[in-house]
């Protein structure tokens, strides 16, 4: 399984009047965490859209635990559970800065190719670099 | 089963430079969804928090089937399937104006007191209101 | 001089913890106004587009004078005082359901070739539909 | 003059379908840095908010002059010239990772007691501390 985490910190714009992290901004977040562990496997999302790979959002879940608070520092980690074919799958867990697990969620994405508009295979260099990182193509989760 | 129909229409400030709706934008889209159902059944989330009542949400889940694009008119189905106890749970599906299906999803909350922090029954007038419009009280979804 | 006045109602997700809309949202509200005020003149700013036309943002005010609160209806007045050549230029005025003015500003916007990436003129017909409307070419705001 | 710089990443939900950031989104990257310039500085908004004083926006202006793109690292650069009374202005600049100015603006905010809801001057400690970093309190910008 491979892992990434990377953090940010919450906005004043983010909050609610509820004074906490609106929940429409955790795609945000999970946006954050799937390119950083995209970036960190070689394969920055920038560079795929120049060479005619989309990657739109097929379905998502979160589940809020905890509210993020404003000016939290927090904590994203980035799951790669399994190798991608034509879709891929992140799973997530945000933590505070005192460890606590604020929110987990999916993001599944399918691969499409620019001019064709259909599905493609994930690009063959990514899967290979991922191959040893995931113990297993076959793995659930 | 309750349902609620009520329309908005696409900003530019919506859309990412994959010439789509961003998927963070849903929430917001559910959200007016379950605000116009709520209203119509005669409680606003406005009213509520002046009367102590927090609806923090709890989980949500969104599949993505085709974009809405820039200045679409996008139409919000809200269902209400069973009565509320300490949760309430809105299914939601968006429609463009050709009548097709773009997203389907649900958004799980928390009636919470808002001096305790503690989970309590959603509002006597809301359920005895909702009640003869949705069927069982034991229904699935 | 030309006016349009459209309405929307305040998001949850537009607030933040202050309990009033966050100052970065306005900027949405404004483009509300001038893509409402456009479309009452004939010219749709996706069909714009889809002609080779973008018409990004150059400069921007703001002036917060009340704060709009959650679920409010909102009023966005779009004021032309001028016609536009390469640029143009929207004032705007936003009121809440009280008739209380919240907020004062203006854009300024450039049409531009989508191809040459260079500044253009107004579309002619544009120019035409507005002539009768903004007194004289020369007004200054 | 007091000059802070600080950076993010552009993140896909901030871009729009023309293929850059949003121009509503440059009001939360000033935001990020008269945050980063008050902790700079000893004092966060958070406290601030914690201790009673809210700091609500009054003015804000923006020039567009090249855009931001999508995965970015920007350098925003916060200014202040003069020391606040009950009002405070920060001056900003953004700048891309080749040094290219993107965006100026400014934006002027008031100091206000939670409880009076009335304007009151800024916290003694923090102008103590501007004090030797502004050359002059009759500085004009």
């Amino acid at each position: 399984m491979y892992v990434n985490t990377t953090s940010t910190r919450v906005r004043y714009a983010e909050t609610d009047q509820m004074s906490v992290v609106y929940n429409g901004i955790y795609p945000q977040y999970f946006e954050i965490g799937r390119v950083e562990a995209l970036r960190e496997l070689g394969m920055t999302y920038r560079q795929m859209e120049e060479e005619g790979i989309m990657l739109p959002v097929l379905e998502m879940h979160i589940k809020f635990i905890r509210p993020a608070l404003y000016d939290n520092m927090i904590y994203i980690k980035t799951f790669l559970k399994q190798l991608p074919d034509t879709r891929i799958k992140f799973d997530h867990e945000i933590y505070n800065e005192e460890g606590q697990l604020l929110t987990t969620g999916w993001v599944q994405l399918v691969f499409v190719n620019k001019e064709t508009r259909k599905p493609m295979r994930a690009p063959e260099q990514f899967i290979k670099r991922l191959k040893p990182l995931v113990s297993s193509s076959n793995g659930q989760s």
